[in-house]
């Protein structure tokens, strides 16, 4: 295999990022199996020749069958909203095509499973879209639980905070509906945390949750672009149908104790996606709104030196970081998509699964229905009854 | 009234932190109600000859009931092993003196009950030793939560860390002794969280949790000071019968979404006490082991400046402030236990009851043992059937 | 004009971040005149060859002066090392060429002055690579002085600390010998610090210095990438003829303070480019380490939440952030080109110079020398002198 | 020597730190040579007597003299304005008292040289007030330093910003005029910048600085407690005669290069003592607003986990740290002068002088007048020449 030809769904705030990545592969890992932008697609023939003349494909098509169909394209990417991947992954692995799809795979966990199953039938690649792994401070997170120095994981506490819907008179954007989203914060954005959680500590035995919506209502959404919108307060409002913040305690299979918490209503955080790891020979801490730094505790320190230390990621020793540019010059958000697509690349030409894959896409899925359900039944709720 | 005649019982850490609050109140605080530092009690009576004559103490007696029987003490302060609080508290206020007791008040919901009602029968004053809500930071926190500046308050997240016992050859403290301290992590760090969330948010609804002993069997101690203590490693072991961490979820009466977790096994902490407060109008932040800071957000400031600010509450528009030094000198732990005891002096002097009471330890016990049954019984637990 | 036909010479580290900076603006910043990556220079001819299809070059020759006399290019960029740019600038601008050239202008005032003369006559854009100007939180460093938010300047300190040759056996690589490099930490640290004042601060007045090489002789370097190199330890050494630190103060014409220094000898500092400015109403700091962060104080807060600040420049209303990411969503290193591009491209579209220019070189310059003149001379030295 | 009986002039803010500290040791160290806090000196009557009631001092007087004539007496203890040192201390070496003498010693260096000389010459015990030395970060800095852990030091750059005086209609109190304080913010603040180099660098072999008064007149001051004070805006005014600002550069006899800046002009700050080290092994940074606090760089530790760690100096393996509390709970600006008197009252146990002394007082006064003549002759000066 000497080329990846690329076919995209989708090309808003994800499409942008694939498509920045994809391009920026042959720049800085020269070395990767390269991504060819092929077809971009999309439902509005306008938008979509404006994103695909910006965002750097060769050809667009608006009818994403006809794009499955084709048999110039060797992977489909799936960046549309999450109502729509079910069914588009569907047919793209049944054409033979591996499968890139952002998070969360589905809407529901049956069809995840239903999606992971074809997959693995047709023998292809899949890949879905939990970009944070792919931090250089986190992969070192993961080096230092992985090679036992932080030995055995008491405890993983995350959190998740961002303010952007704070404002009541903030729309009724998609990612607030229910049928489009799947959920509110809590897949949004505690999928990642749940996805981090099985990078870095594994597998969960059981989970109790609480729900809320604070905001019940919202004027309906003129326009939107990422994660901003505009909506007119005197004009119609509409229900919101997800979650505001949801928390969740869990036991891991370890006996590590979990903390999970996903919010849009933390003022002040624009997007701290932040974790912590207590061991029983260190503890790492790590925060997205400065993605570059890991901040580090060693009990074999000697005793007079004892602290967190504020690890920049950004030495040769730190994966990915000698792509990039000298230590102490970091990175960004959209650096995580670029390394993302590297393994995608990478596994695909080795032959083998990238991580994360539809796999992983399952087990978050699982958990995140395992905490619904026990918001919802208001008890403990075990992963094996998934 | 003109002088406040004190007779204290403990005089390990909590006595000597009680001590030297009293005996700073006259060069800090020269116009309150001054306490007299009169008797001090304890068991072993060389011990407490040593005790007496360091923390300045008139006189020392081993019985506490002879103490209680003196009619020359005004109020007696508690700061024994939990399980000894009760039976001295019924006997002081049966005697009519006023009572300041160390947290928690008593081993059991029933028993802090029975404590309260026995104050208020007696009609003395009496107050419960919650020290962390005198931190200038959280007098802040408290005034821009009840000013409204901080808008409805949607979430409260508190984590009391530490890692004192993190080395499992650590010895079996009476702090580790279900029958003397009542419980672990849970009634000594949690009781601090969950009262500063009754100070900051208000009431509990409903809480569940989750608890874990990770280190179920020690060596016996040989002896101990402070939170410090050395064991032989090949002597005999003890059962470890409190928890080592114990994290729950609460639904606020308010609606407000609370997450709590206290752990001695958080390695790199010594004692992160730490809460956050997020509102509709702004957030605040806190960790004691920077305790004279605050992290105040609020969404008014103008939009290209918006971000947490670190408050160091040591202006003198903060309370207590000007007592002590200049801005920017900061003041430490021992701190919180002189402007308790400013608090406690003072309600006495104006014939009012202290904030926060025995009233306050009942809600905290009240929550602690919520949290126990949700553990025992793996179900959420309403405050109201406690 | 239509495009902007750019011919690079040099293909290194800063090669790698203008190729990715040129490559980059038409997916985030659309609407600007496009460069074009015509053509790239070097002097090896299998290394050039490399270069120019790893970092998306169309073609490649080894012969500046073949590329400065072709007619089908618009812009020189030059990033070759700093001994070249002289020769280079004046041919190219001769030539009828716009020119970027990488800071420091030249190794001397009197080039650098020569450089600007010769831009100036040929009526040729001309830009000079500051390219810490260009992140978003200096930008709004810079409104916030502007407009006067920040009241009368009073002090400007400034520190880039580096550690990258602590180890006295790092090679002597060409950034460490005077007769290529022009100047150590001075000229390749400093000449930010003094660029960033210019811009921040305004003109300084006069100033005065001390310059330190600390190891004096190292080991000849066998190859080199980005600030990477290795030396043998046993083979032949050399002497380093640059400083490995220079300090100085310095007076402005609006009789602010300032005080910077530079040093490559700062261990744990792998990169720490940073600023603080205090006015009578306010003040800002800045790291770069965390670029995408500015503290700000303000006098006119409230007075019981008074303190810094911490500020990310993610916002909408924050310069350039809504060609990226959601709020919260950070940026890196390599933006800072991206966007010293845009006005590049933006300035030439316009028909005016753009900023920084030749005249910002040579102001930077004239402070370098000024420096030096007061190191060797041990006195204040005035800009007027130089 | 079984006592130690102290009669201190002054009784404001050093007044009220140095009680304080006299008062704590019995309590926190308790096998140190107690101080007795017998006669309190002042020129008020009225204040006094509240003052020697609130600060706990047995007798006072209004006549230095008188109270320097008593035989009762071992130790005077000089916290008036800097102007009314000298003469004091003169007179008191001359009675053969030990002496603590708040810093700056005097106003000029040859006063300094005389009064070290009287006490060398009086064979009586000297200490000198630089209290920053005390506090236990401060001490883990000097320990690493001395070690060796930091390998051979390079730079230490060091910076006092407050804010008190921001205000330009702040009134023109004592410590702003030179015929009392000797200089602004050059001595008051500098000079513990200057003591904590000579600490924990060594001596300086040359200086060179500049210094600045913004704000050239206030109005007068119609009272002051601490550094807090009110004026009238349409009153009176008088001319600043002290520095708000002054910077230097230096040359430490081991090569090592210093920067320090002492300001009241820098918004934000009310308080920020903080210097930094860098050596050929390591890094040290401490601010004294976070005084718990040292953060600690190791070149040898393991590449991928390098960084600065925050340590806190509250471990029992910390000087100071276990006569206070557990590990993590902090003390204040007040303990590093309960420090500072267990040196004083310790060294004069032992027989030998207290550090620091008259020697690291006159070192100090060196440098500040080194600096001074800097300033005025705009030229290096060596302390070689002082």
């Amino acid at each position: 295999m000497t080329q990846l030809r690329i076919g995209m769904i989708g090309y808003k705030f994800m499409g942008k990022a694939h498509s920045n990545a994809y391009r920026s592969l042959p720049m800085f890992f020269p070395k990767a199996l390269q991504p060819q932008m092929s077809v971009i697609c999309g439902r509005n023939a306008e938008a979509l020749a404006n994103a695909a003349n910006q965002l750097g494909w060769s050809e667009s098509v608006t009818d994403w069958k006809e794009l499955i169909a084709r048999d110039d394209i060797d992977l489909i990417d799936i960046n549309a909203p999450s109502n729509a991947h079910k069914e588009i992954a569907l047919a793209a692995v049944k054409a033979g095509k591996h499968i890139f799809c952002e998070k969360p795979l589905a809407l529901t966990l049956a069809d995840s499973r239903e999606m992971l199953q074809a997959a693995e039938d047709a023998g292809v690649a899949h890949m879905v879209g939990f970009n944070y792994r792919f931090s250089p401070a986190v992969r070192l997170a993961k080096k230092l639980v992985e090679s036992g120095r932080l030995g055995k994981i008491y405890h993983f506490r995350a959190w998740f905070l961002q303010d952007w819907i704070l404002d009541p008179e903030f729309p009724l954007v998609w990612r607030l509906q229910k049928e489009v989203a799947g959920s509110g914060s809590h897949g949004d954005l505690g999928a990642h945390l749940i996805d981090l959680a099985h990078f870095l500590v594994g597998d969960m035995k059981e989970v109790i949750g609480m729900s809320e919506t604070f905001i019940k209502e919202r004027p309906l959404a003129a326009e939107m672009t990422g994660l901003s919108a505009k909506g007119s307060k005197d004009g119609p409002r509409g229900e919101v149908t997800v979650d505001d913040a949801t928390l969740f305690l869990a036991r891991f299979a370890t006996g590590a104790m979990g903390s999970f918490e996903a919010t849009r209503f933390a003022a002040g955080h624009r997007s701290t996606n932040s974790f912590e790891i207590n061991g029983s020979l260190g503890s790492v801490k790590f925060d997205f709104e400065r993605m570059n730094e890991l901040e580090v505790y060693l009990t074999s320190d000697e005793e007079d030196v004892q602290g967190f230390r504020r690890v920049l990621a950004t030495d040769p020793v730190h994966e990915y970081a000698e792509a990039w540019w000298p230590p102490g010059h970091t990175i960004g958000f959209e650096h995580t998509f670029i390394h993302e697509m590297l393994e995608l690349s990478t596994a695909i030409a080795e032959g083998r699964q990238p991580e994360p894959n539809f796999h992983d896409g399952v087990k978050c899925q699982a958990v995140l229905e395992a905490v619904e359900r026990s918001v919802d039944e208001r008890r403990w709720v075990s992963l094996a009854e998934m």
